[in-house]
């Protein structure tokens, strides 16, 4: 498939207030909670990307740097970062927006993975990624060294067979 | 703090129906909601571990084998694979129990990361886990090497500084 | 308060999947959930344009034109109109936008008030507005004939006082 | 279809506990749980007028004067107000009622229509309705000013038109 | 206390459409939720009589005689069936209602018992209850019955010890 | 059916953590999410011991002995306690587990029936069952009265007809 698409065709902004119901005993957000959040919004900027139905194949990375309060304002932030031949990795950014005392704050990110599916739930060919800013362009280059992570953790690839990522263990950061 | 604990101690079977308000359009359980419970399981299993309250730190992998069908009974289990100085890795193991067929499907595992904390939120330290299997202790090594590879991404270790990650780029798996 | 603001600070979109449990026997959305959505997408509009804790007084006029599937992405997308002292009109617009086949459709429209309040529920004065495309200024027009319409619906304010709304009735739209 | 019914053959009423996760940050109904709540007394009272499935066309008005707080006992009351050709009224009266101190306060009314539609979702011919209490009365007779202004304001019928709601700007309430 | 109180005084009439999430694979509502609403919808009752805050003390028995179906309308209808010093039984009467095809089945009763408490959770005593149409005084006879039985059952009485309930094995129903 | 098999086999362990939405305005589990929770660890125990979908034919008894409050981690622990031709007799006991304090405390009992049904609804033989331990050989016997004061107290068995329950009555426990 020869289209071409860049990460702000796939933003998904998804903006809520944080219910009881997903708070902790601290009234915070549940971390599980916000990974099902997170999932959602992933989920569509798959969707956007490749204009498929897609599911989820892995969840690679998700930080929770600071607590998210009852009440709270939760923007989450998706936009894919690579597109393979049938996989996309999404990264998810999370803020929480406080508009009576003005701040924002970026609490979480996590990185995704989804497969585009047919009808019959076999993987199909997905536009390519063309990332434009320089965070697009830094992610772009980063997923690459994750997917073979990815392969070598789970077996379908040996370590010494990576190319991106034994630079880094070879070279240094 | 000299207490040592078994991976078995802190063992958490969480069973559960799959509801229609967990399924996405294909009637299969949201990833999303997946991600949810587990992140449930494994903070049981953090504070039986650490007779603590914990927070979850981050969550290091989860893979989606297979959908996991609307009315299904789902079993997760989880257990401490290794316990750090405040930290604790937990892995749970997801299973699709379809008592009437008579059959069990591996579907699911997840990888979490939990911290212990005091009333002040402060990280506390927390026994040690002596694990007693075969399967516990393969994860308890392999947790070594996860451990460095999430301080490598997040930027707080240099990829030339790790021990056993690096063996593994160097040496093969 | 001499602060004037532009609607385009209230913007708050808010996507989502709708899910099983929010659907009727039809499958699609109930009209009630999407209320809800509206509700909490318009409060958080208030609060970004107020900098308060903002408290709903009405809901002046919801349309429901098309149905919304299960499993449909919605997007919600809601900007303060008009802004009076201590109260705000809220428009929110909302899609049903199908990535797979590329479409956007209008399905509902619906007007909220709130009001701005202190830490003792007091109403509190809020900024001006300043609408800037062509549509926010017919919407900011048309809210105080809304306004005067609410006085007069709750006995509050006699027909025969109101300005803008009699002119629509002895001149004609 | 020449069956005629009175407001009390429609009448519904619900009853229910306010649970924690339907309230706000100051521990009270959210104006968007309420409303998803009237919606569904209304449909049913519409289903019992009709006997016939009904679809939400629009909400009207709806008012919030009191808070309700979490673990109060609300009490809806809905009731069709005026039949039109497929199209009902429906008014749904909100109480507070508190068993313990003996009171029961009037926090919200608020104003559906609905429409009765055949298995195809085509609008079908509704009983008519012959109010009989002098609230009934009332709120049937200004059910019709109502339906005029909601032409009006969708744009579906002249203000010049209109016969009950220019009497009310040209004679006074 | 010498207050009289009668059922009637503690009817309350809870009218809902059963919705997806509440429903097992068959899409009928599961036995579980409807013996959670059964279960608020006695505890309201029990408030009504006593006018006090009231917990849960047993479930005494619930039939399932026919399923419900998803978007079927359930309408529960509790009241107060004796009260005791400090303790009352209710009981939950449970209705399909067909407005389509005006039918109205019978399809589940549940017995609660419940205790009234004071602000330090200490049980108070409630008013006397006085039934009036022959369903009340045929419940409310059986109801010291089955107060025996629960004692008996709990080890708190000896089957030899019953008054009504001996009568009941030795001369027959 | 001439299987036969142990409560073992069914066991099915549910744990959970308390979420505010499942509170009271004490900050208690409601009984009703409570009662909500064993149907469903019983209806699992039920297919697992008949190899068979099943559905809830009644709750026979459930005791609330102490609050569970918000946050707490809930165990609940069902097995099938007899087996009948086609209905069962199910045991969910609840413990409140506290990791911290290294507490746990016996909350709850409850028994529950359910009948094995084919595709067609009806009801299906099922295997028999062999207690094991004292415990499971004193409810295993215990069951029996419970079947027959159920269908007396249904009507469909006179109290002079009992063989067990009579036994308790003109003997003593």
């Amino acid at each position: 498939m020869a289209k071409i698409k860049t990460p702000s065709e796939s933003l998904t902004i998804m903006t809520n207030i944080v219910l009881p119901n997903e708070t902790n005993s601290l009234r915070n957000l549940f971390g599980g909670e916000l990974l099902a959040k997170m999932d959602r919004a992933a989920s569509i900027s798959a969707a956007r990307h490749s204009e498929r139905r897609v599911v989820t194949a892995s969840v690679n990375h998700v930080s929770f740097n600071e607590p998210i309060p009852e009440g709270g304002i939760v923007v989450l932030e998706s936009k894919v970062t690579r597109a393979f031949s049938t996989s996309m990795e999404i990264y998810v950014d999370v803020w929480l927006d406080d508009p009576v005392n003005q701040t924002k704050v970026h609490t979480n990110e996590g990185i995704y993975t989804f497969v585009a599916v047919d009808a019959d739930n076999k993987p199909v060919p997905i536009p390519e990624l063309r990332p434009e800013t320089e965070e697009e362009i830094e992610r772009h280059k980063a997923a690459l060294r994750r997917k073979e992570l990815s392969l070598i953790l789970s077996g379908r690839m040996k370590a010494a067979d990576s190319v991106e990522l034994k630079k880094l263990f070879t070279e240094g950061t």
